[in-house]
């Protein structure tokens, strides 16, 4: 006689070792399955944090590791939720612990949908690595659908829905996506881990202790409040430390110059990309199916750019080196409206050095918003993080937290324009006399680490 | 006027955030160019411990975090030794800080002629990490031989010469590479934060604090005796808890075995290779320049592999899609010398149930001798660790230390058979009864963990 | 031919292991001789943080580990002042390092007039830590000043003005007492880690990385922003998490109930306090010699408080018991202003239970400023937080951090009322029927944690 | 309808913040009280390592908080074997649930017997911690008798027998004190984060997946021999560098001969002692009741020191300071057995130099043996520590750890005599040149810091 797929346990618990959680343990063999799909896998070979490895050295960390961190802390909550606040002991504000499962699987597949370089790589060739995230789910051509789909019929589309946040159960659903998350948490802890900076290290044990469902969803006991505030800070000065760190964001636009070179190239030397970027072709004809999106990775495209350097084309081959390379843009601080035709000048500056501006400037704002409560008339409007009284009562966490106020609603980011590192450092400079007037020219418009 | 380039500093320190130093501190131009060069950023693609990151998730490390940590510590034990033990101060047995220089760019290029996945990738194609690292450093077309001849004439080959063991001034070459160096410090305390394991960690600022130089090459104080035995324990654990897994092994084999599969069918399969794996034909061939090599990391080996799981060889595609998906060989442990029978008999087994035993099983043994004393008859003989008292006599470590007297000359760790997980588990096989009585057999040859 | 006093060092550097800073560093003979000194070893029977412990178990650390830490921060200041920013090299804006001595004299004796639960003491006896420390440092009688008079005639003055803020090198005064100084610092990280709460914990490291002399004091570079506002939160966290902690704040009324009573009973019971207190009775006499006060520590009122366990006088005896067994008093929160007849109330409900309410119930208001810029107006003003663009100028922290902004001159903290736990643990109420109706009308009273 | 005493669990768990095992979590109202009791209370005012914390000045934590961590471990444990191996699932070699709370009662309670500076007041007045710990568990008069005598009757017995080891559950006795317990556990690991050394760091989360109940005891599985072998040498390294620091000894040996000397002088000086040190004299009497002993503490010890420092005695009130103020007795090595004579000549030349040697001179031996197999013939015999195989099998540790091997049966540590420090520091040496002639020949007889 033996247990339906779905219940079936590991004879012994199985544990990954986890330089952030310790341990992430496995009880259910859907789980280990998932895992050990080739679509999970590949995420060993895409690193969590893209660029910002060429700044933070010890980033390099794979988002395989945090879709497992997700699922750890997601697993860890529902035992939370089991032990204190099962649907049979407090009612409906309870959790039903049926649930588990769907739950762990939606976290360890929120981010299956992943590709290289993810933000720049969507950003021109038209990806959505959500949309995606779904399609894994419920292809049937996939291990993952296969997997899911043998724990019932019509599993799969239901982990789907988790993702695309229609799931009936709001709980299940803000366990995965909301302010305050599992994703969210284990990156903060994660990336703070990895660059090595303190920053992002707030008190998952604290939180863990005063997280609670309820009928609507996911609230935080008003004890724990300040437990809370300290994570909405920490995930400020993540982004504004890290996740925004100027020099990462100059790779990131010479990755952008660089694969928009060979985007417009594409169209009149596809057989040159057809012997040096073999795998890249469905995309730059924009005609890909699903496994050719899986077949990409971090070495897939670094190994294109490393044949790209010795291609004819002076700026892919440029790019590509720079790219590898490690030799970022350089940036200043702009104003948004009021500085576009100073923009001009310095761009026509940079074109008098020598660079192409279209390749070698760039415009780059990066903004977050740490916290909002609910408006439901944005489009993406966000749910608010609820605080919950003795009485059962909910408080929305900036009524109480004069910290939380000052960062609701507020974006905070900068704008900064983005040039070749020739343009102020001597050492690179050509040292006719033409050039050296315009570098000084060049570095006039800039004080005080913005444009003027 | 200026300053000869060998003297530049920079003008602000550099820091680069370090989860294991904290922060590594660039002060010398010519360590800032080298950083800079493209054969060291090379290493940002190379992971340091290969196939261990797919038994420790979090050990995705590059060997270029490595590179800058063994870096920092040569610069703090520099430190250390001009404040404390400067020649001027102590005389003979002192330190020169004019070697300052020469220790911290072996430091820093003392892995540079690492390639991907060194360890096997050097057993099948015959190429030697050291002397590539030599060839990079003395070799007039790199970026990292023109930065330090900058610093003047013949100053590449004697950083060479660090790596070779053959510079005259012994604590610089001890500095760099003896039983308890920069490199094995940092990579002790690398790989234990990024695997998340406690064992490697040993007291790095106490080790700091009883180092000294002396005529000969680098002692410990007497009283710093518990924190070196510390140190080696930390290192015998290391190796046989991490470096030694079965399951990192177990990746290693499909590896060499996919290698030599691939090196096997290139002579009649040329064309075949040449659009496939570019980048490798060179190896395949025999036949490759300083260049080819460089243009090598993980990143090129996986997208070959990718590449090859739908090429038309099965044992090719299939050992790639083992490779790739994380599907190691698994194992047990076996008596070496006796038990060769056996094991011809577990081959036939793993022959019958379908597998080709020449890329499907492998014997694999790891050894590593945490300690030994000087043994001058030995060929790869070892400079053993002192210990200076007050009087500045000199002890060997394990006369004086119980733990480390256990450990020296010993060799540690195992020999293990391996086959395909099929062989052992249910789910995967083939259920014919013919089979199953294979299995069965295979299986009872296994007790215990080991071959009997 | 000897090195005056002022100028000698240590032959070996001299090390504390410290769990905080991992090695408190001694060079000068001045500073290991003050170490040494009986005024300040007597700081290790004091704790930090007086009744915080009976709360946070692990924080049982002293006053002498809190000085000796705030001593090793003021040492690397100096060190960084010195090696980048010193008066010869950046000219008036710059660091003298003639002023190292004093500022770490000042840094480690800046505490060392601290009594036994000082606030509850000082409160209850009149004395005043800080006008005890400079006379502990200016007295001719303490070792103390007799060490420093070696220094040279008038050190004991000079470094007393740094403790009363009169010292005329701004630096040097900020460096220990200003808004972002070394005792905050080493407070912080100190009572995080051995409390075992997080939120102490901000980035020393990069904080030293920026901070930086200035011709008025302390600055800190701009790109330094972040980690000032990091520590700032952490410090505001640090308050409300720990330092008001209401069952810390349970305790001290406790601890203060029994001082006034034994003050109270004093006069009519001299001989008694005599033989149980003998190290207390000057101090009830409210006539005390320093070297009366040197004699005090934890232990010292701990033992008066067990023997008058033993006492005649119910009160008394009671509440030293409910002091050294950890029984503190329970509380809720209170409007001030507008509650103050329901307080009365409550207070004879309290009384109708049993229990004198001037020894069994208290106000208690735990208010903090986290951040303020300077208001000249204010008695007590403080020294604002800059920090350094580029070119010099300067910008006061809450000009340009949204998140200080918030906490900028808001007080924190909350007002409680205190009482026995009896009112409100049925386990430790007397059942009689007429009691039960006292206890349900004082229960009535309290609503979500607060007076209604 | 009410539970009874011993199955009440408290309506939310309650935690302790704890900085070693970051929360301390508590279920039944019975470890409540007994944390509340005033017998464990008093644990707050009993330092952990007493003298040590003169040398490692962070380590100031009580032994209360050592108590709530081996309760806190014993309970992870009985969480591993109830979830893993309950006597349901594995049968005769499982674990029955039903012992959970008594193991936890003896874990909370094991120290509670310890008093002030217990190794060195137990030698003087030859009382025993663990006697007393079964007094005060099976005393009438206790909370804590009263408290353990409300779960049921005769189980302040039971409780008692686990720690005179008479209980009949070996895995019980075991858990709480056998060569791998929660005891050892906890004060490796407690003590190594407040001393803030890093050796007596080993992996408890790594322990606890291997620990498994037996039938008779407590046993590992094989696979976490590595993980058993890292706690053996933290253990001994530990022993080595901090339990046994010659400083540490240099204070205890200060403190016995400090209340030898009021030992000494009580017969005729008995008045004096009775005003300034009331708590002491039943125990001068060699005649104190149970109460006696539960009165004293750290302070109630120093504030008789403190009282002493103005008696007539010079010897007892110069101890007294030295005590308190921290000047250890200084020490070198010597060899047992042969130096006899030797020592008498240094005691002479101490004589000679003012220092009357039976209260200013000592010989301290620190001995351990960090681990020993099963040796039924020796009186102290040990429970050895088993490691389990796959198929059931036992086999002892040190069989298969070359480490292990090397520390068994093997004692570590030191022999030293103890002398004050004016005999070797010129700073503190009257300079009449007869003296200086002592002090010559008292340094000739110590080289490399043995005694020659």
């Amino acid at each position: 006689m033996s247990v339906s797929y779905k219940y079936q346990t590991l004879p012994i618990e199985k544990v990954f070792r986890d330089p952030v959680h310790n341990y992430i343990h496995i009880d259910h063999q859907v789980i280990l399955d998932l895992i050990n799909s080739k679509e999970v896998q590949r995420l060993r070979r895409i690193k969590q944090l893209g660029t910002s490895s060429f700044t933070f050295h010890g980033a390099e960390h794979s988002r395989f590791s945090h879709s497992l961190g997700v699922y750890e802390i997601t697993r860890r909550i529902c035992n939370i939720f089991q032990q204190n606040y099962s649907i049979e002991k407090i009612g409906e504000d309870g959790w039903d612990d049926s649930q588990r499962l769907i739950a762990l699987c939606a976290a360890l597949l929120h981010d299956v949908g992943h590709g290289p370089y993810s933000h720049t790589f969507e950003h021109i060739f038209h990806t959505d690595h959500e949309e995606i995230t779904v399609a894994i789910i419920t292809s049937p051509e996939t291990e993952v659908y296969q997997i899911l789909n043998r724990v019932e019929a019509g599993f799969p589309e239901k982990v789907a829905s988790i993702i695309t946040k229609t799931y009936p159960n709001p709980q299940v659903v803000q366990m995965i996506s909301s302010q305050i998350d599992a994703d969210r948490m284990d990156y903060l802890l994660r990336d703070a881990y990895f660059t090595g900076t303190k920053y992002g290290t707030f008190d998952l044990t604290r939180i863990l202790r005063v997280i609670r469902p309820y009928k609507n969803g996911i609230a935080f006991a008003m004890n724990g409040m300040h437990a809370v505030e300290d994570y909405i800070v920490s995930r400020y000065q993540m982004y504004v430390q890290v996740y925004f760190h100027p020099s990462s964001r100059g790779m990131e636009v010479v990755l952008e110059h660089l694969l928009n070179r060979a985007h417009d190239l594409f169209p009149k030397e596809a057989p040159m990309f057809q012997s040096n970027a073999q795998l890249l072709v469905p995309f730059f004809k924009e005609n890909f199916s699903l496994n050719d999106y899986l077949r990409l990775d971090d070495g897939v495209l670094n190994t294109a750019f490393n044949l790209w350097t010795e291609l004819n084309d002076s700026i892919l081959s440029d790019l590509a080196n720079r790219f590898l390379n490690r030799k970022p843009l350089k940036s200043c601080r702009f104003e948004p409206g009021t500085q576009g035709q100073l923009i001009d000048t310095m761009k026509q500056i940079v074109e008098k050095a020598g660079f192409n501006p279209e390749y070698y400037t760039a415009l780059n704002s990066s903004y977050d918003l740490p916290y909002d409560f609910y408006q439901p008339k944005l489009e993406k409007h966000r749910t608010q993080i609820e605080l919950q009284q003795n009485d059962g009562t909910l408080v929305e966490l900036s009524q109480i937290s004069h910290l939380v106020a000052a960062l609701a609603g507020q974006e905070q980011g900068d704008h900064r324009f983005y040039f070749p590192k020739e343009m102020i450092d001597p050492r690179l400079q050509n040292d006719s006399d033409l050039f050296g007037e315009t570098y000084r020219l060049f570095a006039s418009h800039i004080y005080n680490g913005a444009l003027i």
